[in-house]
């Protein structure tokens, strides 16, 4: 099973590397926009505990919001349940900066994975905190998962964002206006844009998704019951408003970044991490959203039996 | 393991019973009004053929939006991915007969399970035949999913609706302006109100979903492909603007119906029937989703691990 | 005075004519659709009793949505202030046809001249009367106010609304559902149908508009008080959502129709009626915009000072 | 004439203070909030150059946003047309500090005096300016169009608000977002923060409006046509989402402020002022509202005839 896999994998890539239809870099910071958008790497750790690869699988790059589950995860083995009184757990349907939703809900985020509710999610796990703590706790969270120290955060990409994060700024403000913020906003949105500049290699992804996959061999860093519903969140929020169409096409719970990255959950059987810097509409990977949803029809993986 | 469950299904039954926290039925149309609240049925169909039962299972009551799963499955059979021309597959992250989004999206509904896409579904399956044909379809859909002939329509409830569902009416006006109703107003809704106006039983309908669970003695009516779609339509769209809470304290795809009834789905498991005709402020059977709850926990089912 | 103003009208019509730039005819009914769009007309209705003309101001044409003043008029003269307890007065910053702040708000129009709120006075006006009587009373206000029986119906045009109309047949609907129209909905949409229908040429219009403009040889049709209110709503919500640049840019109280025509009122001055049936991005007419503010700025007229 | 208006001020305030519902003051600042709502004030500036008054007419308060149609004076007298590229001018149908509608129109506000737009008012005025000199700016304008020197800026309220105005904090950064914010948006809202707190009294604040009510001995602070533009985006905007309420019950041009300040202008008739800081649900002080109604009503002033 392995040898078919790695070779359907290097095929892939082959495949994918054809067809040259990448959509666009994000380029709100030029620390994106400089990274050229036909790239492709792809990393399945598998309960064995080997991880098959192919194409640029040991290139690190930026993971932006994939970040957010492990806020999450940090955040709920701290604080549990409490975090759905300031936060909600519904698809949003609109974009993942969207302020619009926050006015009607009073300041209550639809879900963790909009930037709104990431943002409480740092917020909280600024609780009792400095920035810097906070920071070293999910970075300390990342490694241990994916047990490798080698992780790191890019220094330029975060103030980069700073320098040019209006809108989550924006909505920090607006959250604080509503009483949702209980650290000062400079404060949190700057924990959130160092976090969101770890760097990570597909390989390094998977291998940190293993413990939400909930694999044999991995790390325990969640419970059992955790990690279903990290899982639940990632299926119906975790694309924005294209979560819908992931979970159709694709049938697994996955968590985009606007890095290109793609972290997917095939509950019990691997954790695979996508990367392929062009975007597609909804801000999600286009490339990886295919490959995914190849990857998916090839092993029969979905939670949707 | 079925004598665990079968004594765990009795047990909830006289839980559910001595809360008394029943919730408020449906009142819009007098023959909903009149149900008493305060009533509970589940039944569960096995892969061993076997369906456990609790409470009131043998009850029929008005299957409501459930049939909209019935009514998709018949038209997915006949058209395939053509549908998707016409409607979406994302949460709404609205009340189940909002016409806000159809308005925003042009009169494309954000998918088959609010009114507005059930109204286009129910439009498809009007393609080349009479009202009467394509009710005739959907009923015998139902029938020989449950391998069971004595399934009907409760005519005083269609009627009803036709009086009163004026929302309805005007959703299926709205779809037309935007040219997304290919039959005139008047035969659209009313298939749709005689559609949800099927009568069936716990028992009836927990056999009637056994196929999309892909249940191995389940009559074929879906490929396993069109199956997991299905399934991953009901996790992100099935409970309305409740869905992302569902699938974070359930995790099993699910349709609820204004009637109290719920169809829930473990894939490769179970099919499981609840009925409680009191429901919470999202239009969802309050006991119902309460009994789901605590069915997936003890089961341990759950489609993310 | 006079003299000059005739100059400058004929001068205006000259000028119109010239530029060529004249929008498209409202196309959703083929009886609008077939006007030529390159057609302009205005009638100016002095205190001393006469009206200035230029252009095609004899030339009848669909007074569409300018019919919903008269339908006000009639509804105010009946039963007064209680209106209010169904329709606001707020300009509705959305399209003249939306749903969707009919949904916000519950049922209740956000003022009587978007279509919903033009709906709940025609349903106002059925009230103890048959449709045709109640499209009577309008037509005999018209004729009244404009001392001219030669004012008509075209049957043709409200046939093929009511086969078109399917979004204002929606908003009878909705407005039922929530309880906001006491008659049979296609009572409602049928007497609106009509009543937008009426045909007028600008010297009958601007006759007709005498009353509003509280211009003292107008037959007596309204109270002064009633007059002022009226002319409030024309100012704040009579273009949809360019009412605003509307008073913005001429200054006067106005009402539009997507026949092309326009009814603009200056209190104790004029009544001013243009036609030209192309249109603008709002539904307003292009060249009557145009030639509104060329009028205003030449006269100096504007309830701004 | 003067005599009588001088009677029906003096009953007025009396009236006013019988009937004892006064509204709740704005709290979200303490400065505002330890206001005694109990209180009222009006002045009227005549043509003849008399100041007629009654109650506190003496008594400064905050103008708040009153302040935004001097702001808004100063720059079109500085940049003029060009400023409707940058902000819009139609009723908001939402409320003052709504961000919705601005995420709907990609950054552009509807209109200059909800807070959206006063900020991009503010940016406006801070071109090639520190916003101590923009302020000096405004300021002048006031005292000039005033002609009192004696009028200045409540530091307290404008650092209060500072600190707790995230909301219009998070406006600026929206704005900016959308690159529609020039200058850093801590300049912005301190220059509009300051801006806001201009402390005048109602006599104070009725002359300053003379010239936009173009009164003969008003100082020559704007063009006929610019006051005229001025009163159009008053009587359409000037009361938030009250704004169609108000042109109906009152017909004439208002712009309101949370310190329970109201400037309204009777063209060519009189500039007035009202002060009563309680507020109705609008945020428009409620016992202003009346008293203006009552004030027009008496006098027949309305710009509608």
């Amino acid at each position: 099973m392995a040898e078919d896999l790695q070779e359907f994998l290097t095929g892939l890539d082959a495949e994918i590397r054809a067809m040259g239809d990448w959509g666009a870099v994000a380029d709100y910071i030029p620390e994106l926009g400089r990274v050229a958008p036909d790239q492709f790497g792809i990393a399945v750790a598998l309960p064995d505990g080997r991880v098959l690869t192919a194409g640029k699988a040991a290139q690190p790059f930026s993971i932006q919001s994939v970040s957010k589950v492990f806020a999450l995860a940090c955040v709920l083995g701290r604080i549990g349940e409490q975090l759905w009184l300031r936060v909600g757990r519904e698809p949003s349907g609109d974009r993942f900066d969207s302020i619009l939703l926050l006015e009607q809900e009073k300041g209550r985020p639809r879900n963790p994975f909009i930037n709104a509710g990431a943002l409480v999610v740092t917020d909280e796990l600024l609780t009792g905190r400095t920035p810097r703590q906070a920071l070293s706790e999910v970075l300390s969270f990342v490694r241990a998962a994916a047990e490798d120290d080698d992780i790191h955060i890019d220094k330029a990409v975060a103030r980069s964002e700073a320098e040019n994060g209006h809108r989550n700024t924006a909505l920090a403000h607006y959250l604080r206006s509503f009483g949702n913020l209980n650290n000062p906003p400079e404060h949190t949105t700057g924990t959130y844009f160092h976090q969101c500049a770890i760097e990570m290699s597909c390989i390094q992804l998977a291998r940190a998704g293993r413990s939400i996959a909930g694999l044999p061999n991995a790390p325990q860093m969640l419970s059992p019951r955790k990690a279903r519903r990290i899982n639940a969140l990632m299926l119906t929020c975790g694309q924005y408003d294209g979560s819908g169409n992931f979970a159709f096409r694709v049938g697994l719970p996955a968590k985009s970044g606007v890095g290109g990255g793609l972290l997917i959950i095939a509950p019990g059987r691997a954790s695979i991490a996508i990367w392929s810097p062009g975007l597609d509409g909804w801000g999600n990977s286009k490339m990886g959203t295919l490959a995914a949803e190849k990857l998916a029809e090839f092993t029969g993986w979905s939670v949707f039996g």
